[in-house]
């Protein structure tokens, strides 16, 4: 490989073996997403670094690859899709609420590549916006739960909310400081967040009783009287109350907890915020969401309550292969076509791979013109099922030879039948 | 809408009602592509900027959206493919080949948007690696008439194919600086054109000859004699039959013609080259493509024969929509699903609608909490056909009430039996 064309650290080639768990990956979600009646959207790649600076946060700024465009603008790769998406909902006041829109995109951040980290990945992304109610915020957790499902990794994750709201009232004036320090404390540890709280102005009795609230865990029956004794006002009880009425009434009350120290890293959140976590505890969130009340209006829009999260693939591909899920055997096609001799046999060869794949199936025609035995060893040991030879005794009365890959068996046919011949032995 | 955070300039915001067409077309191109048993692949969109240095040519360069990263590094979001997919397969010598990748990628060019040419936008990519032969063109060729004729198109548009070996014989040794003049012929007029050559040195009489040449157009058969006595050598004619041979067994010859003219502006080509073209002529490229036997071995590969195509997705979505293809009239949702009440009736509207998403139907939960009859007239608006309404009455004895909302007829059924009565009302 010559120097300095190599791909740039953090970034992935990604080769058929992987692409193709991959593509159904996407698939199901745009099914999971449609069969909760989400409509699909996509947005810029490059935008303004100004759409950032409004409410993403500083971690999100320090993180994008911005530059100037040759305009001299400052732009840059998106880090995350809200932003974008909620313009987009400015924009359109005359689209009948609620929207429930998804989107597959990719996304860039500067980050020190580790596992489950890259500086480019993609992501999937729903968000419900005209609603206030919980049972939107449950839409989308159980959208994400149904996903996570559909993929089988029912047993492997647990979702965990939290209420920003409730968490203001519970830690005072200072809750937006002591928000970031709560969100990195699964990096970093009790330690350094100790330390952070100290470094804020919390007494060490102040900063104990933060981490007491940030450790309050468990389903929300259980902690409901822990969360309102420290200071939960009423309203917002009441708004969990529903939340978890929907998602158990979904089935998930085996999967999704309260724990009070799942804030969010980002700026913007407004009440309930959530994560997708391995139950195991050694991943990164793999999915994370909640409130985004204000962005809308903040872009140009009507006051529009919003509600949505985001999914990267890094995560996601390292539970499946943990899982033993990423391996994906499927033959790259159920037909080759090859050919020995001259004009007339190359023809009907193209004719009968045209015939094969107009009735559906997936078809190889042989472009190395490789030795009829080289190119059946090839295609049995992939698991292709079917072979067509096209010989000069078989062209000059029009026909083509079929082989079953797995039986061993043949047939001749001319090239009008091939189709119904290849249904035949798939079928049988 | 707040200044400095509106989308940049030749990007788009795509909102459902575009991007659901959109998604049947990428989904198109995957399956067409894997029904001439291609695989797919992905590449990164940001590389470095020397990647595009080695042989992409000038007018790439000029258009690339190259910036220095954090560290440094000056780096490009991809202006196209192919680079980067030639350096994935230099990587991997242990693939046996031939290899055949297609790919569904963002692309990015700081060019003056204008009708059919955006700052970003999507291409679909197939490639095949290691054949030398023209079947392996055809093969390309043939995917990317098979994806215009799936989507629509079948009478829309034509494929022009050269050659640069035979415009090479035929021009003699500028030809390597003719071939951008040419190129560009049909954006600048010929007036220009002759400026062009004439400040090149050649005579008006040579100048002359080029645009003869250039004009040389038709079927093979028709043309063939005139290709040969310009100085076609008899090997390129040779593969020219030979192409033309499978492209007329895929029944596609009244669809690709000879175009002397078509050469291309990249620098990497090699031999065959071709583009799609609307037959009205109004439009840029619809597809581009053809041999870059160079580019795998400059990455640092073996010696590797390799031919393709990238088709982006404005002049495609320009001719579809000309074409009266363009909308899709598919309602979001199968079912919407409405309570009245409290905590019981939203509970079991969220088990009514888990219940029907399990049966595969796509549904709507209402988060609004809007009063039925405003749910029920905007649902019939947009062609949902089920209604699944629980109030207290229903609730009290664990049912609810299913309306079909093309005929008016309603039941009333246990939540349990709602996929089947569904399925019932649907099928009827």
């Amino acid at each position: 490989m010559r120097r300095g064309i190599e791909r740039l650290r953090g970034f992935r080639e990604i080769y058929p073996e992987d692409q193709r768990v991959r593509r159904r990956l996407f698939q199901a979600f745009v099914e999971v997403a449609q069969s909760f009646g989400f409509e699909e959207v996509e947005a810029p790649s490059v935008e303004p670094l100004e759409l950032f600076r409004l409410k993403s946060g500083e971690e999100i700024l320090a993180q994008t690859w911005s530059f100037r465009d040759k305009g001299g603008r400052e732009v840059t790769l998106v880090p995350e899709l809200t932003p974008s998406i909620a313009r987009m909902v400015a924009r359109r006041r005359d689209l009948p609420r609620p929207l429930k829109w998804f989107s597959i995109a990719k996304m860039w951040r500067y980050e020190e590549p580790q596992a489950g980290r890259l500086r480019e990945f993609w992501q999937f992304n729903a968000d419900i916006f005209g609603s206030p109610y919980p049972e939107a915020d449950a839409e989308v957790i159980a959208l994400s739960c149904a996903y996570l499902d559909r993929v089988g990794l029912r047993s492997q994750y647990e979702v965990r909310v939290s209420d920003r709201y409730s968490m203001e009232a519970i830690l005072g004036p200072r809750a937006g400081e002591i928000f970031p320090i709560i969100d990195r404390m699964p990096k970093v540890g009790e330690g350094e967040t100790r330390a952070a709280l100290s470094a804020l102005g919390l007494s060490d009795s102040e900063a104990e009783r933060v981490l007491e609230i940030a450790s309050v865990r468990g389903r929300w029956e259980e902690v409901r009287s822990t969360v309102k004794r420290l200071g939960a006002p009423d309203y917002r009880l009441r708004v969990l109350d529903e939340l978890f009425l929907v998602l158990d009434s979904y089935g998930l009350g085996d999967r999704v907890i309260v724990d009070l120290s799942t804030v969010r890293g980002l700026a913007y959140y407004t009440g309930i915020v959530y994560e997708g976590r391995d139950r195991a505890g050694r991943h990164r969130a793999i999915f994370g969401g909640g409130r985004y009340d204000g962005v809308v209006s903040l872009l140009g829009g009507r006051e529009t309550p919003a509600t949505g999260m985001g999914m990267g693939d890094a995560v996601l591909e390292l539970m499946l292969r943990e899982a033993g899920l990423w391996g994906l055997e499927a033959p790259r096609a159920d037909a080759v076509v090859m050919w020995i001799g001259g004009d007339r046999e190359l023809s009907l060869a193209a004719r009968a791979a045209a015939a094969l794949r107009e009735a559906g199936l997936r078809v190889d025609l042989e472009v190395m013109r490789r030795r009829p035995s080289r190119v059946l060893s090839r295609a049995s040991r992939e698991g292709v099922r079917l072979a067509v030879i096209v010989g000069e005794e078989e062209a000059s009365v029009g026909e083509v030879s079929l082989k079953d890959l797995e039986s061993g068996r043949q047939v001749r046919v001319p090239v009008g039948e091939l189709p119904s011949a290849a249904r035949a032995l798939l079928g049988g």
